[in-house]
C-alpha cells in the first residue's frame, strides 16, 4: 500500500497541478479539514475540493519536509501568493484504506522579536 | 536505537519537567533552534538549553501529535500560558547518533476567517 508519506507528497504534486479529479481521489469522502487559527472547518469531500478549486490568487506550493508514519504524516510547505511566501503546516490523518481524513493545517504568520533573548538569538 | 517519535515524545515530557539535564541530552552540540517567523535563530547546546530555562512565564505542554520517520519528526503540541492555549508545530532532524541537530518550529496566531467561503467553511 501507498505510505501516508507518499500520499502527502503526491497530494501537493497535484495541487500544485491543479489535478483536482486526482486530488479528490486521495481523501475520504467524510474528510475534516481544520483551520485552528480562523476556528473554521470544512466538512466532506466534495466541500473540501471546491474549497481549493475556488482559492483565489495564483499560489505556488514548495515541499520543505514530509513526514510519514502509519495512519500520520505530516508537512511543511511554503506558498508563493502574490509576491508572499508563507509557511502551511499540515498535520494527515488516514482511514485503512490509505485515503486522507483529516487535515489539520497551520498558517503561521510572521511577527515582530519578542524583547528579552536578544543575547541568545541571531536574526536573519 | 531510540526513534525520532520516542524522542520527540521524551523531549516533549522532559519540557514539561523541566529537567534541563536531560533536555541537554537529547541535542547534539551544534543544534540549530530556528524561529521562521520572527527570522531568529538561537545556534548550539548552551544557548538553546538557556533560552528554553529563561522562557517567562508559566508554561505547560500537552502533546497533540508526534510523527516520525528515519532521521526526522514533526510535533504538534499545545502550550498552556498566562491563561491562553497557542499551539507550536515543530518540524526535528536528527544527527547518526540520534540527537537532535536541527528544529524549526512555529507558534501561529488567531486570526479572523477571511471572508468568501461561508458557503463551504463551519464555524466552531
Amino acid at each position: 500500500m501507498t505510505t501516508a508519506h507518499e500520499t502527502v507528497s503526491k497530494y501537493w504534486t497535484i495541487c500544485e497541478a491543479r489535478d483536482w479529479a486526482g486530488f479528490a481521489a486521495l481523501l475520504a469522502e467524510g474528510v475534516v479539514y481544520d483551520l485552528p487559527q480562523p476556528r473554521q472547518r470544512i466538512n466532506g469531500r466534495d466541500a473540501f475540493v471546491r474549497f481549493n478549486v475556488e482559492y483565489p490568487g495564483d499560489w505556488h506550493v514548495t515541499v520543505e519536509r514530509v513526514v510519514g508514519e502509519g495512519s500520520h504524516a505530516a508537512s511543511w510547505v511554503r506558498i508563493a501568493l502574490d509576491g508572499e511566501d508563507l509557511p502551511a503546516l499540515s498535520f494527515f490523518e488516514f482511514d485503512d484504506f490509505g485515503l486522507i481524513v483529516r487535515i489539520t493545517e497551520f498558517w503561521p504568520e510572521p511577527y515582530d522579536p519578542p524583547a528579552g533573548r536578544e543575547h541568545l538569538a541571531e536574526s536573519y
